[in-house]
């Protein structure tokens, strides 16, 4: 990809909101922050705005670079640019921290004004539905109605699931790709092991590490290279490893045997030096407690009754973590309300991690359906 | 199941063995003890031996009870005993704690006599191969030259499958169950995680935790956490629990919302109380090297040319830890060397767990295998 197809060097902007957010966990957020991103112009109407929701350990920095130097350009970079299938040459996106994050928007690491502390363990327990409150304030701070599309992956998918049911009107389209409109207790038992390994890091301090001056490193770590199990699938890792051994011979030791393991160290060492375990706790939380089902009686059709969006449902065959039987689900009860679904179930090696990819297929069709908005 | 079929009460033996044991990571074991048990009586040819070979956390308390009041029997108490499946009425049936085990066999655990502390650390890591190599040994004392069978299941079936590699002559039947001719990366992926909770357990001590009057409960309980998610289907827990709340009502916290949160919880305290990590670490990593068509440049039916035993193999459908597909990689290999195997292919709920549950088309299996002798 020339670099006439990037959004070039970008600069995060924090968003200060000062009426109390009161979530559903039942805590009031008195104040707090968001930092987002922005790519492309706004026009006129107002009408070309398009939200780019963040999984478990994303962030606002979606695309483009803030230094020429950076290594690595923002999460979706293949996604979203001039050109390419999110065109910023027609699209105003915008990428947002979402609150309990740790990269910028108020999250545990945050002070506490009430204390001059961090947050901390005292950081409510946010849900999918809050996040989508406080983008909604976001989007009225840039005086944005409705936005043409959201657009998110995983978790992310979750959120955008969500804006079409808190915000049916200020919702065009919803594009949500591997995600699932629950957990299953599978998936809620990794996202449980994981937090385990982190709560019970004796450096966790029930979560007021900060002033421990410590982190929690050896439980982020264990959580992170569990979750890259998830997030591959068993041929991805058989044609990306196999049993291949990092020495060329078997040493007999519990240090890296096999390039697997080398792999899945440098991973969990890498997180846990940048993350911050307060939110990976919330995040998780927020996945297992997502079910827009649940007040219907488990009837996902009629939880869905509510959203008028067109949607655009995009599931990857080897995902082992949201299968496309979990997309499936939403598509059934998108239609059992008579909604415009578009659903692509995509051949795809790399399990989970597939949503992230720039597979040509794959982005054929999301630039087909926003080609065609 | 009344009680005329169980084996009832038993008794551990111990089996001293003073002659060093060359292991395959190039260490010697100067000597060693195996702990084992005995079921039926050991007819007068000593042709009817049946030996079990244990799974990953599995010990020689195959079936009966030490006291009336044991709370539980035998781990394949259901499998064992007069007039079951494997009938200790025919059958002479021995069960055996292996090498680095922590349930009386030479491990970890046990006092180094050249130093008079713990093994530690300082025990050699051990092979399937290993293993098979002692359990001969303990064939040899009892004066068993051909076991009627050798069973397993999981680890044990490559165990079992190992035998007919090592003594093909020695084994007239081999039961493989539930097991694979080697792990997958994501197999590997898996124990990996396991085994970096327990070593970053401050409370590892490089693996000599004995002489700190601690043990790595915390990286121990997160092992066997995930341990049990890969030994149920996503469907199995589902079943079991889906998404159902602990409280009827949801918490918002970390504690135990979910049931299942609070199942895997209970496992792995229990397990944690129990078992030994320097055991657990030295269990994977036999699973993971073990792979009989690596000196065969990963050609299974070369490596398994050396077997002249019948073989009955079982998968079960809701595996996905050693899935039906690596059962009939084995299944496949036997045919090309012209052996005798019956292949069964269960449909069974339980994911991995299934070659533990007492289920009647499964035991009927066996059962019919073994009439058939």
């Amino acid at each position: 990809m020339s670099d006439t197809h990037s959004v070039g060097i970008v600069a995060p902007q924090t968003a200060h909101f000062s009426e109390p957010l009161a979530l559903k966990c039942g805590a009031v957020l008195p104040e707090y922050d968001l930092v987002y991103e922005t790519y492309g112009t706004l026009n006129a109407e107002k009408s070309n705005a398009v939200l780019i929701c963040h999984a478990l350990s994303g962030t606002h920095h979606v695309a483009g670079k803030y230094r020429e130097d950076d290594k690595y350009p923002g999460w979706w970079d293949n996604m979203i640019g001039p050109g390419k299938p999110l065109d910023t040459n027609r699209f105003f996106v915008i990428g947002v921290n979402n609150l309990g994050g740790c990269a910028g928007s108020t999250g545990p690491k945050t002070i506490n004004p009430a204390t001059g502390k961090p947050w901390g363990s005292g950081f409510p327990i946010v849900t999918v539905e809050d996040w989508v409150t406080s983008q909604a304030r976001l989007a009225d701070s840039l005086g944005i109605k409705q936005f043409a599309a959201i657009v998110g992956g995983s978790l992310g998918g979750m959120q955008a699931l969500q804006w079409t049911l808190s915000y049916p009107d200020r919702v065009k389209n919803a594009l949500v790709i591997a995600a699932a409109p629950n957990l299953t207790a599978q998936n809620m038992a990794f996202n449980e092991v994981a937090r385990q390994a982190i709560i019970t890091d004796p450096e966790f301090h029930d979560g007021d590490y900060y002033e421990h001056g410590v982190v929690p490193r050896r439980g982020l770590r264990i959580a992170r290279m569990l979750g890259h199990i998830t997030y591959l699938s068993d041929d991805a890792m058989g044609a990306k490893f196999g049993r291949k051994l990092k020495h060329g011979e078997v040493k007999y030791s519990f240090d890296v045997e096999f390039e697997m393991e080398s792999y899945l160290r440098y991973q969990g060492d890498k997180f846990a030096g940048e993350f911050d375990a307060n939110t990976y706790l919330r995040m998780t939380r927020a996945l297992d407690y997502f079910d827009p089902a649940a007040d219907f009686g488990g009837d996902l059709s009629a939880a869905l009754k509510r959203a008028k969006a067109d949607f655009l449902v995009v599931s990857f065959t080897s995902d082992w973590r949201f299968s496309p039987a979990r997309s499936r689900e939403i598509v059934k009860a998108l239609l059992d309300n008579e909604l415009a679904v578009t659903y692509a179930e995509l051949e795809a090696a790399h399990g989970h991690d597939a949503f992230l990819m720039p597979d040509k297929h794959y982005h054929d069709v999301v630039r087909a359906y926003l080609e065609n908005l």
